[in-house]
């Protein structure tokens, strides 16, 4: 019997002052990775860098050019700080990149946004995993805050270096709608892979096959819905204020991309409301799966007991010691009570099949 | 034991740029079908084409003539674009259109409205099928997108070929309403066959007569009233906002037909939450069903225990080996306790027969 | 075991032109009965008519006197669409007065209000029973639709008649109060049969004298309740719209009137809450009566089979044929054994009793 | 086992005229008992009357006093109509000062308010009492209509007769709220007494002491909780109305006091809520406990029986009547044999002590 | 077996005139201790006072310095009436201050802000402890009045003290908000605390070592989520209500950290609402784990009696006396009869295997 690790939770410091940058998760040993793309529609350049100095370079007043600057590693808060007081952000907004049990928000002010949401992603031995990703929106530059490497941008990256799509030719705002598509997008994989589990779980209760832990899965099933739950619902509200702020860092042209991607977020909150009902359902079948099992154990005593104890209660008649018992002394008294015997167990076997016990 | 196939889910494919037309339905093979319908109060011109590019010439401007073009095939995403092109529909939308796992929604534009709504079938075998269809409606005319051929308009097909009702001689808005209306009408044909397959089971399991996959079967009708709320709900948000917008598509004189149409999606609303509810009982019945019959073996069990036990008990006593045991000698002995044996069985008998367990 | 007839269902025809007035109930061979009260404060004419033209001509402009005709009789739809012609009415709101399954409803036109509501009545044996109506206040006038004779109106008719009440001197605003408010009195008596019908299972489950159909009187008791919601929910949009519409054919007079019908509708609403909470508990409540049941049931098998167990296999020690058993041949081998299993059968007796299982 | 009276039910009278006053409840012996409270700052004459016409001498337009009439009586309908007519009160508000099954509600006039609530008191034997209480409140005076004697008003008058607090020296609205405010403390001792009893059937479940009618309790608990919440819900509203009208009759002054209240109002809600669901989880301990005794049971029966069953069995093979059985003949068969059973005996109990069934 | 204390209840005194100050609490014992800390953004006093006269001193008018006064013993009744007077704080207020059981709340005045909350700890031996703290931020001060020594500020103290963040530059406000965020970021400790103890009870439920009072530990932590609820849910109204009214008080530079703390409501709002659904699930946990045992202890019973209730009935035949029963006399009758009986032990052993009850 193995059980998943305990839900990791959010070691609050309670005492410290408000905007102190404190990393809340467990990935310490990440070393700070950076990654810059710099492109406008006629070019692109990509760097890695290790020291958050060298990305200060990047916030020009150039309208052409638009940097997304990737920082890993929360951990390095030192960094963050730094990278704060170049870019001019609120300490208190700086405090919530690096705590990862922030819940998913939007921040407006004047001169940029600060989103953070969840990015998930769903693994079948180790179950829902959710990673914190920030995002800050600056006038033609977008910074994004990950805990550690490993995203799910894979497919913009390789849309920025070929120059598919219109990525290329449009603003920081589109920029930002990208990433939050893709965050959102991988969403979908995570509900699916619930979905599947559920219909797994369905599948061996039905058949029987359901081991006692299923308890457990279920409970930790509901856990995990309960958890995308949390990650996706604020999505609605963040994505709406984006689309109602009238910023003037979001593109009037971009906002049928952020109304495709809030009604992706109803999409999954949906879905996950489904998938919430099924769950409850899961236990329903469980318990009358325990109950059939329980019927089934009950009929095979019963049928036992009920053909065998009358008999042995005649059996134990003719094993009295009485002087005076006729029967025993007939000739054929054995064989007779013999087929009697055999008479009433028939007689049983037809009853129990009548009553399809049997 | 056969089991309905897994539910379909949309394969998302994270990383494509937004805009890129996928068809993510499982109806490949499908060929595409367009069938046009010409008509203005006098005439009427119906035509069956297989190429996208003859349907472009009835985009005219005439306002006297309305045109209904009924594209089936959405994995003929070439034509998709192509007409999307050809009738300047943004692509986020023409994405929608053959993203079969979109939900229900409409987008306003200044020169048309977008629709995408599903179409549900009621099947006693496959279950609950849904197909999607999306709608754009012009100037003068309707665009409607399916997936694959067979539709619930065959009676509006019938009304516009034989001219009967009002619809020839009202604008593409009215023809908008006739196909919203058509769908809506089927979907009381659905909550209908989940009514009639809930009343089935509880019958059955009054009855006894459930069989053990009784779960999967209210774990599935759950899961298709799951479906058919997604499907219907956002449809009162659709309607409204159609009825609301003043979109300068919609001609005043045809709100009230939206009404209608939007009191009938409030009543299949309702339905559905209270086959919902009734489904929710449907476990609880089959529960109680098992521990009636637990029960019922049980009495079997205890009855025959309760008679025979002490009966057996009395047969060993006399079948022990003391010397001195005066009974055994006794010379009506045997009969003597015979009878007494035989008042022990009436009597449990009685009392069982009181206790109402026989 | 006698079961209800299934829950009528709407047979929704779908293909049909909308407006195309369809009677969609089982009251097929009701004939035509037309009713019609004529008064003003000083006089009243009551008429019952069986043609439909003889009703054209109590439309009259004079404002003294008000007029009800009441239509019993929805089948005959030629009737109703020639009615609907002469008063001016809109030709969904007359498909709508046919259509049986229509949700309760008001719509607003300039000359009139079109209003349809449901009728309940609760019959012990074929329990809920629900019947549509409609009612057109105009100017001096109000129609009302009813699918079959017999109503609700019987109070109304002798206040009219007798000219008890204020009724006669005021317009036709406060006859469509007067109307509306005797529907929603009968509301009443139909949730206070709901009531009893669930007091008594309460009482049958507690008593222990629930039979197993209970399980179905419970989900038909849902079902009612659910339909009586279904019947009164809508009712409070409706004469809230009637008080805020600020209509011209509504005396700002008759609005007190209106809100204590609203006030009336809003209880009835929480009664059937209520109701339904308490309906969702009786099934837990049979649940563990159940589960009590057999609880009893496995005492006594426990008790019987703990008891005599033990004794018969001390039988069945000294009817072994051993040559070598001195008890066998002791004085008072016998009297003795038969006293310690004397002994051990009341040490059990009073081990399940101090276990408050007897 | 005694069971607690049916919940009362309003019997409605439908068919009467709209303001007919009609006394709904059950206590038509009170005799009409009226108290008069006539006071200003500087004195205060307290008088108890028999007739209603010598409440009306108290309807004075000078400013100065503050008169409180308490009629106690609903069966008195005539006197009711008396009072109305002359304190200018609107029929239907009369209507429902005699109809003790009306909810909670206020209307405001121009020239007075008229507020409907329930005072609720607990009785550990009769459960939850409920009696109608309406206020009337007038430029100086308060009317209070009471179905009986006996109310929650004790302490108040006590600080009007001596003076005590603030309340002579303020106008009518503060001795309405004061009225009200009593009532509504009231509330909390009710929901304490709910309260106790929730916990005490906690406890009689955790210890296994409750009895059969646990579920009776339950279910009347249940009952008496959403009873409860009927007259506390609406209060909220109704105290906002009073405190958002800006009526004329309400000083500002007077607002921080019911906004005192209004915090009250919800605060009874709340703690509604949380035993609404608290006796929702009662349900479950009951079934638990008796799954519990039900395990304790099948144990008893299982352990009897796994070790007596086997033993039975040995004791039936020595007792068989072969011709060569050599074990019947060896010198210590018997002894040996027993030290077998024995071992045996002692093997099982080591059995069941090490899985915990003992 | 222990059982916590019952659930501290208020004792509401009805009758009382409001605005008299009485404390519900019980810690009646507790000596009046205040503490006061004055401080600018260049020096800090700190004094420990016991008698309330020596307080008043600090209600400056220089804007320079802002005092934090902090009061614990709520029984001190006179010394709060006293401060109330001093600072002009309204009756009413001081009535919630003392009463215990006051529901979250603010209160705007024009010249003070009062705001009752509860601080929340979590002890594993006495559960949830919640003791209620209120404060009045004036112009250039903050009162603070608890109910007892001990509390959540330390570290808040510690910043003070040594002048570490921004605290000491910034006005009452800030105070204000440092004094609401300590207390809501030990919210997180006891949602912790809560969380653990779940986790717990469904590890213990899924090894089966949990006891009998695992119903009442789940009771109790609904009841204790519930309460954590009713503490935390109003203040999401309450920091919006201070963001929003735009009081003198308030300088909108600390607004972004009213809405840090406001976000950090809504989380501790959702991962309550997260444990409270996985707590009825705990419910559904333990009733399972119930059923399976009792089918692990049916199927003891079952396969026991099976195997052996058969044997010993053909020990049975052989016991019986007839005159004429030829294998009693065949030489190898009995071992012959012994084999057979072992196959017959050896298949019942291999058909249970089969069945997967062994």
């Amino acid at each position: 019997m193995q059980k998943k690790p305990r839900t990791k939770r959010n070691k609050q410091k309670p005492g410290l002052a408000p905007g102190t940058i404190v990393y809340t998760g467990q990935k310490s040993s990440q070393s700070l990775f950076i990654e810059v793309f710099n492109y406008s529609s006629h070019h692109i350049t990509e760097k890695e860098l290790t020291n958050i100095d060298d990305a200060f370079t990047y916030k020009s007043e150039s309208t052409e050019e638009v940097t997304w600057i990737n920082i890993n590693g929360l951990n390095h808060t030192d960094s963050i700080e730094k990278m704060g007081k170049h870019y001019g952000i609120h300490p208190l907004i700086l405090e919530d990149i690096a705590n990862i049990s922030q819940r998913p928000k939007i921040d407006e002010f004047e001169n940029y946004l600060a989103i953070s949401m969840k990015m998930l992603s769903y693994d079948d031995k180790l179950g829902l995993n959710s990673e914190q990703i920030s995002f800050i929106l600056g006038h033609n530059y977008v910074l994004s805050f990950q805990e550690a490497e490993g995203d799910v941008f894979e497919g913009l990256r390789e849309r920025l270096r070929h120059g598919k799509g219109r990525i290329k030719s449009l603003g920081s705002d589109y920029l930002l709608y990208a990433l939050i598509d893709s965050v959102v997008d991988h969403y979908y994989l995570v509900i699916e892979a619930i979905g599947e589990k559920i219909e797994d779980l369905e599948d061996e209760l039905f058949n029987g096959t359901a081991k006692n832990q299923v308890t457990n899965q279920i409970q930790d099933l509901k856990r995990e819905i309960l958890r995308i739950r949390r990650a996706v619902f604020p999505l609605r509200d963040i994505i709406n204020r984006i689309e109602k702020s009238e910023h003037k860092l979001i593109n009037p042209k971009t906002l049928p991309f952020f109304q495709d991607v809030y009604d992706h977020t109803i999409q999954v909150n949906e879905n996950t409301e489904i998938y919430r009902e099924m769950v409850w359902g899961l236990m329903d079948m469980y318990m009358t799966s325990i109950s059939n099992k329980m019927n089934e154990v009950m009929k095979v005593l019963t049928i036992m007991s009920s053909i065998f104890i009358p008999l042995t209660f005649i059996a134990g008649i003719y094993g009295m010691n009485f002087d005076n018992m006729p029967e025993l002394h007939h000739k054929n008294g054995y064989p007779i009570l013999l087929v009697v015997m055999v008479i009433m167990f028939i007689f049983m076997l037809f009853y129990f099949k009548r009553k399809k016990w049997l």
